[in-house]
């Protein structure tokens, strides 16, 4: 779960990626990274916070120009945390590189322990940062051959952004599976996981990278190159469903209208005996007013979200309350008196939360509570980058859905089908990765990282 | 614009305070401090930013006590704000008392000057300031006969929380100009600027302080005084407006409900020939979902907000766009398309911002832009609490509609009715102050605080 | 334990009085506060922290003026500290003043009782706020009428200066207990605690002030006016014993050459069988100087002192060892091995501490260690200002030389006479105070202020 | 300039490292690292400022583990000096890495070269990371076999700890530039630049390591290796004249005593027609005793130092004073006043700072002030660790001892001979290095990285 942002040929590159990463915060709150190459040497800061936390009118002075890339990163906790913050700076002997990755490989390890071998040292856990080794290795004297022939060794999900001393370089992986858009900026090339950050910046979006493809940036010309491993598109879905800003477009398609599909298409396979629709805010928002246009049943903000969550919150020494949900969702009790609702969320992962706000909704007055999600239910943790939990904690992996119903104390509980949410969204059916709800992972993680994973779970993590 | 909460006999009283204070964390977002008693001494922080930046668990555990009171607020920037942050702590010969207050008074000057006169100093620049120099100077041996000494001499806006040694006071001026409800928390009575505040804690509304109201709270006890004063009700509606949380009640009355009501009422006074609704977020949302209803046009979420959104932002230095409104808006083109937009928000101020935003909306698209408005023209400043410009910066105090229609750029332009928001918000209409609509100023200026402003304008300001 | 700054008619008023408080900063370590008046408003910050840690570029940027006072503040711990830092900064009917105080008073809580009864109100704890309420009482026109009728209603101790709209005021109490000295900037009055700070500007040491004296500074100007009260001067020796950097003349007289002279007389007092002469650094330094010429002892610098002591540091958690003296100090064997030591130092108080050091110098090797005091032994506490512990924490207090040399280990122990450090210093005897040696205290603490302090020990701490 | 230490087998061994670091902060204020080893992890931080800056509790509990290594850095700035902050990690075939390193090698660029064409990435452009590469591309199972080999393939001036995850390593190069000793707090070894360290922890010293040692320390036990090469010894004699601390043995000398010596041969080599000798503090105060004694001249402290200088200080803006050498030094009059004064100091490197003390001295009061320099003069920058200018920065490489007399405006000037340098410190003339004196460096920069920094000077010194 990360956001990334590159721009070649501007004055006030640093500047420029802020700004697109201030529209990427959604992707990633944990950790922010720009760098910047003036013509001479590579300038950056990565620190933990969000983007306007970590880089003030100073911080930009002291990264000055004309090429950038920036990384807006969310992963789970960890002592030294900082120390896998992107992007990635390396000296080699074609001059210093810089390097930003959404997405996840599914052979670093065994890549590592290959390199390793041959006297490589690593300063990161990262998966990333194999890419930048196998690049070093290649030892060709075009920056983008070597970067390609580093990109047919690893396997998995990445969307990339390359600062070299002449050129930046965009790269989407085989499959797709992360989004990555081209942009231009007044002529100049830029690159964004989302195209939000080209609104904000009133850059236009000239198209997706395609999958497999290779793009060299220098000045305000572009190249396209392309990865010899053929393969399907794999893209993932869960973008359209919560990841991504419904004010983006993702694989060509608006966010926003694909939700809006999806509540409706979710109206006509699960209706509810029900009097009003409410959505779980902000991320059930569109799918819930497609459930009530399509159904015809009112849509009611019953449930108003906190906006100045910050971070962490203390709970007083002996409460016997957990504020955990209450602080960033209260119901709205004359809304939702005595009323029938139809609840529309995006996912259940563990359930637990799920079960606040139903419990919060009832309490808040309603009279029956339907839970309707607008996506299939999540049964397989992700390889390819987004952060779910282990199998056995997701509830769906094995509970049938009556059984999550009675944990979560709905009254009635219902998913979009696959099919349903695949239609919603467009395209050709198998253009999409669809594991988290299948288990039909398009690209296998690698038996050494697997065994290691299995043999050694918290190193795996860590790695 | 300030949010206050207290509590009493409750252990981890600061911790309470501290979760009170998140969810009016909407009502001023500059400054926040907290002060506790614990039987023998008072503690406390304040300190410039968010509750969740200034109060760490270390900072509560500094907070010891049974009873505490709390502040959040915005005020206009300058150099030494911090030392007029709240709460305002001093000591004085009935021991150590502290003070928070949401509201304006109109007098303090007045009262200063002639304090001053006498020989007294101040430490800050804030009217609050004089309420305890006139307790202080009553020298009543019972601290509520003091304080309601010193607040028949004080004229205006107030709601007050006070913590003497011996106990906690409430009190709502006699216009009850601001909110200001009591709640019980397990037995223990509880006080906040609105209800949502008790809905996070799990304490329950007990009911609102009427105008000229103060409340002794001492353990689980409380006892209520009046305070001399007979004046009419003043209740301010643009709390209702804009300013309180939806699912607040707020003098008695559902924020999301009236809020609807008044959309409903604007889309009967105002129609417009459009295919759409779409809300300004997050102020309008109800508001257009009101006129969606009662117009039969649909509601399309066509303008999404970044809620990652820091407190500044840096531009480039050659900037010649304006990310101002773009850093928190973006249109969602697929939805706006060709499409006849009824935009719907709360109010026009200076007018600059509305103008961006229906830019906004047709570059994103709109065939057409109807600009409605859920209050009547803001033309007069408000001199009770609400951070208004003052008169000749308001563009409807010197325009008529069709004037900023043309400023503002939309192809249509219709405020509700004084008439129609206040059937909206429902009860007398006389019990509400509607002053920066109609100049109809129920408690005024003391003479020697205009002649001060109108003599020192900066001074006036920084008093 | 305190330093003051304060200058008049200069550009970068602020920045003067920062690179003064540099200079004073061995005088407090706690707290550094600086006013500055424009001609408009005054402007002040004050923090927690050495002088370069609270006030930066951007910090004295936002003090701007012609007019500034500062201060440097020793205190004993507490919670809210940073309540009493200085400068304290009120608003009265003659504008807003701001005083800085080094010294203490011996009555301030006999005035703030009778304050407190009349209704005043106050923000500190500290005594020098009711010097301020004492003046907006006065309510002469002219500020200095006001401020010199303040003066003559307190006793004790204290230098002063305070900024009004119109002028900067010194003052310095009838005894002269504290220093305080007129320099002159390039035709400029500016004034110090001690002259080393105008050293540093390369300003002129014009004079100290006279006990009792007010100097009113306005532009180039100075007036010079006297208290009423008549009584002898009392200036505190100490200064010279300890407090004082060397390079000050302090009561007319070099620092540097009183502590040589106490020194040699010691020599002259108290000889010792001994081999070298070692000074505990820095204090002992010049008295160990004396010693050593006087003696004929060589002087060795068998104790190091380590520079870069941090405000705190960590012990291992099972540390069975005391770092404290150890981290400030060293022996230095090769000087110490085989020799029998005459070590110097300034005082014992508790005891604690010289006990550690004689330890130290032995294990470094010494053969034997006789320890000279250039002091008389501390036996009463100070109630003006130098912050010595309670009586009974003075080992001197309750324990004959022989004890005392005893309980520290040491070889021989001698003191020096009060009347051989009074020559030392030189002047009338009768001018200085002694109390800390003798218990004769000229200006008695008030009976009020010495029965609160006796009920309630700690809130007379406090207050 | 930089300080290290390390411990192995103890309980708290960060903690411990932490107080090591304390004792050795003059050797480098820029940035601090720790690295811990728990069984099963390494732990680190590392952070500009002070080594009582950078770790307060919560960071050093946030390090566990029984071996430690740490590192306080004196650096040229640049922005992203904290990238080569040390501790250096990595991860390697054989697991984690950590290395601290005080000196220069003079072949990094090469190996650096090569190994950059063989594939190899660099995080930092600190010379350190090459020997962790080329340990890395060793491969042999034996942690100290690796580490050797590396050595052998590196030239230069290097004291080094490296943490593995079985053993602590401390080696020293064949030359034995830099100082390292060995010692034993409570049956357990720890390394430290120099034996100040110990006698803060109350370890023993045991001794130096010899040149070429490496030594292997795991648990309570050691083992010595020799590395192959085989050369002189060249031990920086700088660390006697100026950098170490004088309370520490180095080179088993105490350093107190060599400068002593120093002083008193320069009394005889050049005396001074005079009446007083002054050190500069605090540099030169040994030296300044040895003279004074040798001379029969008697010592006055007549400069005073500010022990309170911060690390910044702003001067005001239209100043024409230049408060550079007067915020550290102050003259005291009254010991100047008349005086023919001998003034002793270390060295002069540019001159400029020589010049305004010579000037502070006579401005206080000095009839003459002749200068006596306790080393030779410094002609030849220095290639092993010490921070001295490029050679034409350096006022002694192209003027004349009376040209430089000249420019400082002192009445005489006399330097140290080499020879009476040597003799002070005592040992085999041979031994040492005096390259900075005499230009005979006895390890030649490799060719390549002498034309690398002829060719890009800016990125020799930033390599």
């Amino acid at each position: 779960m990360c956001g990334i942002f590159g721009i070649e040929g501007c004055d006030d590159a640093s500047n420029l990626t802020y700004l697109g990463l201030y529209a990427l915060q959604h992707r990633g709150q944990e950790s922010s990274g720009i760098v910047s190459w003036d013509g001479g040497k590579l300038h950056f800061l990565r620190a933990m916070g969000h983007v306007s936390d970590v880089f003030h009118e100073k911080a930009l002075a002291d990264l000055p120009g004309y090429r950038a890339i920036g990384h807006t990163r969310y992963s789970t906790a960890g002592t030294s945390v900082i120390d896998n913050a992107q992007p990635i700076v390396v000296r080699t002997s074609f001059g210093q590189l810089a390097l930003v990755h959404n997405g996840n490989l599914v052979n670093p390890g065994e890549i590592r322990h290959r390199l390793e071998g041959e006297g490589s040292i690593f300063q990161t856990t990262s998966d990333t940062e194999v890419i930048l080794h196998l690049m070093a290795k290649a030892q060709r004297r075009v920056v983008v051959e070597s970067f390609m022939l580093a990109l047919e060794q690893v396997r998995g999900a990445y969307s990339l952004l390359l600062i070299a001393e002449d050129c930046l370089i965009a790269a989407r992986d085989p499959n797709g599976f992360r989004p990555l858009v081209l942009g231009d900026l007044d002529g100049k090339p830029c690159f964004a996981s989302e195209s939000c950050a080209f609104d904000l910046l009133g850059a236009r979006l000239v198209r997706e990278l395609e999958p497999g493809e290779v793009v060299v940036a220098r000045g305000g010309q572009i190249e396209s190159y392309r990865l010899a491993q053929h393969t399907e598109p794999a893209r993932c879905i869960f973008e359209h469903v919560y990841f991504a800003r419904p004010d983006s477009k993702v694989f060509g398609v608006s966010v926003a209208q694909s939700r809006l599909r999806m509540g409706a298409r979710l109206a006509r396979e699960a209706p509810a005996p029900a009097d009003i629709v409410v959505p779980v805010p902000d991320s059930g928002m569109y799918a819930a007013m497609g459930y009530s246009r399509e159904s015809g049943l009112p849509l009611e903000l019953g449930l108003t979200r906190n906006h100045y969550v910050g971070r962490t919150f203390i709970e007083p020494k002996q409460s016997i309350r957990h504020f955990g949900v209450k602080i960033k969702l209260n119901p709205v009790r004359e809304l939702l008196e005595g009323k029938r609702v139809v609840l529309v969320d995006d996912s259940i992962v563990r359930g637990t939360t799920s079960k606040k706000i139903v419990r919060m909704v009832r309490e808040g007055g309603a009279a029956e509570v339907h839970l309707r999600i607008s996506a299939p239910p999540t049964q397989w943790p992700c390889h390819y980058g987004i952060d779910t939990p282990i199998r056995n904690e997701l509830i769906a992996a094995n509970h049938s859905i009556e059984e999550i119903r009675q944990f979560i104390e709905a009254d009635s509980l219902a998913y979009l089908t696959l099919e349903g949410m695949i239609t919603a969204v467009g395209g050709a059916p198998e253009s999409y990765c669809t594991a988290c709800w299948t288990g039909d992972y398009r690209v296998l993680v690698s038996p050494w990282d697997q065994r290691q994973a299995e043999l050694f779970p918290a190193r795996a993590e860590e790695r």
